[in-house]
C-alpha cells in the first residue's frame, strides 16, 4: 500500500502548519509520496520582480517570465525546504519535479480559445512508473513539485491536485494507492457551516444521492467527480481531509470508496 | 568508471554554451554526474528583488533572503532547465540538491571571524553514498545543484567545485572516478596567453617544477593543489578543460594523475 497526500498553498504558506503537517507525514507508517503546492510566495516574488500577472476568466496566464517564478519558488525553494525538513525528522525525502526521471509527462494545453501559455496536463498513460518504482523501492520518500515537462522539452506549470492524481493512477498500476487531498476544511460536510458534520464515507450511490438532495456544495462536486474518476481508473480509496488531522485514524476526513 | 563534471556560472550563463555543453555530456559513454554552478541570474534576480549583496573581503554573504534566491535559482530554474533539456537528449537526468537524499551534508562556517552566513562546507565522511550508489545503479544520470544541508536542518549555499569534489572523492570508495572541472581556458597553459600550450598532463612532481618555475598563474595553484588532494584521497584523474572541448579525446585538457 502508498499513500500519495497532497497538500496545498494554505499549508505550504503556514510555517506552523507546515511544520506541523511535515511531523505528522514523516511519523506516517509506509511508502508515501508527498505533492505539494504552490502557494503565494510566487506571486509574491513575481509582484516584486515587476512581472504582471495576467489572469483570464479567473485563471492565471503562465507567460515566460511567470514559469521561471514558478519553478524557482515550486521546484526550488519550497521542494528543497520540504525534503530538508523531512531529512531532519529522519525521513529519506528525495525532491523531483516531473522533468526529473520524466515522473511526469504533460501535454501543453492548447493556445485557443485560450492561451495559458506555459501550462501543462498530465499524460496518465506516460507516467514515469519506472523513475517511480526505481525510487521507492530505494527506499525514497518522493516530494514532488507541481512542474512537469512536455516531450518537447518545455516545462510546465501544472495543477498540483491534478499531479497528485496522476501519480496515484500511476501507482494503481503495481499497487494498492490511498490518495489524500489536504485542504481547508474537515471534509465533505453534510453542513457546510458545520465542521464535525463530516461525512466519514461516501460511495458512487451516495454522491448520487448528496447531489440530488443538493447537499454538497458547488465547488466540491468537480473534486469529487475526480476522485471517483480516480477510483474508476484503479486507486483504492480518496481521502479528503484537513492537513491539521494526518496523525488521526482516517485522517478525520471523508473517505471515497466504489463500493 | 564514473565522470564527475562540474560546469561553472560562464557556461550556465551562456544559452548557447550551455546547449552545445549538453549535447555533448549526454553523448558521453557511461555513468556520469553533472555537478553545475550557479551563474549571474541570482545575482540579478537579488537585485530585482532589493536584496542588497553584502560583501567582505570580496566574498559574497549569504544572508536568509540571498539563500532564499539562491536555492530558488540554483536547485530550481537552472538545476530543471538543464534537466529538461537532457531529458529531451535521451539522457535520463535526475535533479538534486544537497538536501535530497542527504546527498551532500556540509557543516555551516563558523561566524567568526568572518560571518559569511548560510554557507557550508561539506563533510567528506557524510557523503550519501547509498543515495548516489541507488540512484545510479536504478539509471539515472545526477544533476546536482551547489546547495547543500547541515545536519541541523539548514540549507546552505555552497562552493560547486567543492560539491563536485566531495562527489568524486565520496564515488572513489565503490568506483574509478575522473573529476571534470570545466572552466573559461582549455587548460593549465604553459604560457597564460596562448591558448594552444596545453600542457596534456600534469603529476605531482612536475607540478612543483612549475611552481618553481613561476609558470602556473597564481590563481591556477589552488586549484590544482585541490585536485592533487582528491588524487591522493582516491580519484583516478582530475582533468582541467574547456566546456566547448567535452567531445574531444581528453578533452582537449590537462589531466592531473598520482604517477
Amino acid at each position: 500500500m502508498i499513500k500519495v497526500i497532497k497538500i496545498g498553498g494554505n499549508v505550504v504558506d503556514n510555517p506552523e502548519k507546515l511544520s506541523r503537517f511535515l511531523s505528522d507525514f514523516a511519523a506516517l507508517e509506509g511508502d508515501k509520496i508527498l505533492v505539494h503546492g504552490g502557494g503565494k510566495i510566487a506571486t509574491a516574488i513575481s509582484k516584486s520582480l515587476g512581472i504582471e500577472t495576467q489572469m483570464i476568466d479567473g485563471r492565471r496566464v503562465t507567460d515566460a517570465p511567470t514559469l521561471q517564478v514558478v519553478t524557482m519558488v515550486y521546484a526550488g525553494w519550497i521542494n528543497k525546504s520540504i525534503v530538508n525538513r523531512l531529512q531532519t525528522l529522519g525521513c529519506n525525502a528525495l525532491g523531483l519535479s516531473g522533468a526529473d526521471g520524466r515522473l511526469i509527462v504533460s501535454q501543453k494545453r492548447a493556445a485557443s480559445p485560450v492561451d495559458y501559455g506555459f501550462v501543462g496536463d498530465p499524460i496518465p498513460e506516460k507516467f514515469g512508473i519506472r523513475t517511480a518504482q526505481t525510487l521507492i523501492e530505494g527506499g525514497f520518500t518522493l516530494v514532488v513539485a507541481p512542474i512537469t515537462a512536455s516531450e518537447a522539452g518545455d516545462l510546465l506549470n501544472t495543477n498540483a491536485d491534478t499531479v497528485a492524481q496522476t501519480i496515484a493512477l500511476g501507482m494503481s498500476a503495481i499497487d494498492e494507492v490511498e490518495l489524500v487531498y489536504c485542504f481547508e476544511k474537515a471534509g465533505v460536510l453534510l453542513d457546510v457551516n458545520d465542521e464535525t458534520s463530516v461525512l466519514p464515507e461516501i460511495t458512487p450511490a451516495y454522491f448520487a444521492e448528496l447531489k440530488a438532495q443538493g447537499i454538497v456544495s458547488e465547488g466540491m462536486i468537480p473534486k469529487l467527480e475526480n476522485a471517483f474518476k480516480a477510483i474508476a481508473g484503479g486507486v483504492r480509496s480518496v481521502v479528503i481531509c484537513n492537513a491539521e488531522m494526518l496523525s488521526q485514524p482516517g485522517y478525520g476526513g471523508t473517505t471515497l470508496r466504489n463500493k
